[in-house]
């Protein structure tokens, strides 16, 4: 399918970024960020005019120390009215922990590939989503699913976009509010992107969809305006593409909220000053 | 203008990429490349299925000491039959020395923005034009006319869409082939991309358009693809993306071949193995 038959509304019209530098960004710097650090962070990317941030997960520690000061950083965090606050919750417990928190939206992160959600999680895709049927059904607040590794797995390599439709079916099954479609090691192209979004389109041409581009390969950018000429109007990115690549040291990660604004002018709400002040906060502590 | 409302023919077909990492990727990296080094870098491009390399810069080496070596490279490379060989000349004096070297194709150099220009080459646009004259009329082979600083400029900021109008009709008077439009800072987003071809591609609807994207800001493929949606079929990029940016050191430069040849699936006849091979023949030498 060719750049200019597009599907969908292709209306211009509002962006909403995802902000999600203060957990997937800073899971992924191996430096300790000190808690007053990310509250600091989180309160610049407040008054950004983003209208949503992922502020931590409510794993446990063991998993990932980086983020074992979840609640201390709800607690501290100065709330912006009409703002959503998110947090990742990868069961129960962490549901409990995120609803004690005051998290306004919660998060379930699986994954397309069966070998990476195993490597990732130590569980099948299956066993994820039966670990996340109590959490979605008990939630009071609407909850994000994550799908990761939806176009290439760094251990299968392509993968097929009818296994993401399955899951994405599964995900919206138990009761999620909109799902996060990932390209978790960078590799997707534009071409790719229309054909695993064609069909999702196909099956839910709501706006349940967001897109969740990494810019290892330099395709992030492109794949977010193939992507949203389509008609999708929600992407993920992380303030100062804060985080890089777990797989390639040193490479770009999560696509920089300030790609995404420059990219998108004028339909994002997001202050490009304040993003830039938000986004020196954390620098000190990048390694990635 | 929406993505989705393209002009042209916007039809799948060949891509041409015009490989400049020999000339404008190494002449923004501060090491000196030996130049048998350089050979190989040509050669292993030579392998790659590109139809277009730029190899050096007849230049005084006053000015570019990197590529003082242009004649020496010429003449050591092995030509791969239907490769255009080109070489950038900025004056007869260098018009002379890259016929001598046998270069299928010569390149010209001037900006949109009259402060790049003066800073840059030390004139004012319309002396770089008369400077060009005697060149274009002489060439045996075609030319190609760089038009950089086309969006936004170091020194002046935005540039406006009909200046670059004006340079463009002036070197396809003087009787350019081909016209190179470049992002020389990487600031260009689609908006910008899609403003700016619109003007151009009503004047003139023909192949006679190149795009030369920088990737400093994360949008080039983006801009690349909006581009080649618009009708563009000629993008100028560097193997691995050597050069760098010469106003944000250690931030990208030219688009990568590698992120192009991904962004076109199948369209540009560059084999991604290959290319790899090549670029690695250059990378001890990067310092951006």
């Amino acid at each position: 399918m060719h750049p200019a038959e597009v599907r969908g509304s292709a209306q211009p019209g509002p962006i909403r970024i995802v902000e999600v530098g203060p957990r997937d960004g800073l899971q992924n710097e191996s430096r300790q960020v000190p808690t007053d650090v990310k509250v600091r962070f989180v309160d610049g990317l407040s008054e950004c005019g983003l209208r949503e941030i992922e502020v931590s997960s409510f794993v446990s520690p063991k998993w990932i120390p980086q983020l074992a000061d979840a609640d201390a950083v709800f607690a501290a965090i100065r709330r912006t009215p009409g703002v959503v606050y998110m947090a990742l919750v990868p069961n129960l417990q962490g549901l409990d922990r995120a609803e004690r928190a005051g998290a306004d939206k919660v998060a379930v992160f699986t994954a397309a590939s069966e070998t990476f959600s195993r490597k990732n999680t130590n569980a099948t895709i299956a066993e994820t989503l039966v670990r996340f049927t109590p959490v979605v059904s008990r939630s009071r607040v609407p909850v994000r699913g994550y799908i990761s590794t939806a176009f290439h797995c760094p251990f299968e390599g392509p993968i097929a976009p009818r296994k993401v439709l399955e899951v994405a079916r599964a995900l919206l099954d138990l009761g999620c509010a909109e799902l996060s479609i990932g390209d978790t090691i960078g590799k997707a192209t534009p071409d790719e992107v229309r054909r695993l979004f064609d069909l999702l389109l196909s099956a839910w041409p709501d706006a349940r969809l967001a897109a969740h581009f990494h810019d290892t390969f330099g395709q992030a950018v492109a794949n977010a305006v193939t992507a949203e000429a389509m008609g999708i109007r929600t992407f993920d990115s992380s303030a100062g593409g804060i985080g890089g690549c777990p797989y390639a040291p040193g490479a770009p990660g999560n696509v920089s909220t300030q790609a995404l604004v420059q990219a998108f002018p004028g339909r994002t709400g997001v202050d490009l000053g304040r993003l830039e002040a938000a986004s020196a906060i954390v620098r000190p502590y990048r390694t990635g």
